[in-house]
């Protein structure tokens, strides 16, 4: 059993943001036994699993972001599109665009303190587009 | 077929870990094509394809990490749990939880020199639990 | 419905190359909706999803590697392979070896900008070794 579904998710501000709501909404009736893969279908974006309780974890790794991959470097030449864009490209690298998590129970088994994150790193990304592909028995 | 299997690791120091051995253990009677994906359920260690035979590369990979995401920043705020988490986060980031790996004629269809790896980014992390799920034919 | 397909690449220079068409060649007769995997059998090379318009994308992203992990850090003790092999080790762990792409109305499903690439992260890594497992209905 293979089910695929198409997701808009609304603009986010440049950081990281918890969606695994958004996913749950959209992955009804999941198998029994399988696995689901999240896949973002951006360049300046990217997916993450990462801690869901504390904000001041999402924050700081958004700052940690920023501290690892700064704009301006002296040795970009990719500088047309803005600032924040070459940053962006080296983020979703890091991060990359796409997750699979198991399905166990009929539901994501993520970990207790597990959320599903966007990484929006444009500072006006707008909507993303995310493609969830869902198998299992 | 899908079969899924559950491992809880041994506790490990911090570092990276060669965990090959654990998975060829629960994962028996691989189907001859498929996939095997690897998940861990923590937000502070994470999973990675690596080297595996020399342990100078392993040790250099750990301080590697550790020179990319240094504990106390000045701009951390989420230091109550201690100087290793917050950094954990971001290691965890930038490895990931989630691993894929084809399986062909029957095994893992790993490089020679490829290796699983445990990214134990705190000081006294526990034991991690994972789930592996197979697929295949 | 499982396929899997084996491709060596060509020897690329260090950086990050374009290799969609090699992929698109080998995967023919892809099912309507499923997966693929592509998987990278090598510890010093990577695979990432990235920009595929704009060369100077590729060529800032591979300097933000260089920076990001440089030469000839003072903490490396695997230094026997030459002033590249241990950086290329960190580059594989931050890209990871492995990607997962949807497939829908039996294409690849990347986004428009959104293109496979090879991370070289040797000097002269030779020929690389790619597994693509193909699985939907």
């Amino acid at each position: 059993m293979i089910k695929q579904y198409s997701l808009r998710l609304p603009a986010y501000a440049r950081g990281f943001h918890l969606i695994t709501h958004h996913i749950e909404k959209v992955c009804k009736d999941l198998p029994s036994k399988g696995l689901v893969n999240i896949f973002i279908h951006h360049t300046s974006a990217g997916l993450m699993i990462n801690e869901n309780a504390d904000p001041s974890v999402r924050a700081d790794l958004n700052k940690s972001f920023d501290h690892l991959v700064p704009e301006r470097m002296p040795f970009y030449t990719h500088t047309m599109e803005g600032d924040d864009d070459m940053p962006a490209h080296v983020k979703s690298a890091l991060t990359g665009v796409s997750l699979t998590i198991p399905i166990s129970g009929g539901r994501m088994n993520l970990g207790t303190w597990q959320g599903i994150f966007l990484g929006e790193f444009r500072d006006h990304g707008g909507g993303r587009k995310l493609t969830i592909t869902v198998y299992g028995e």
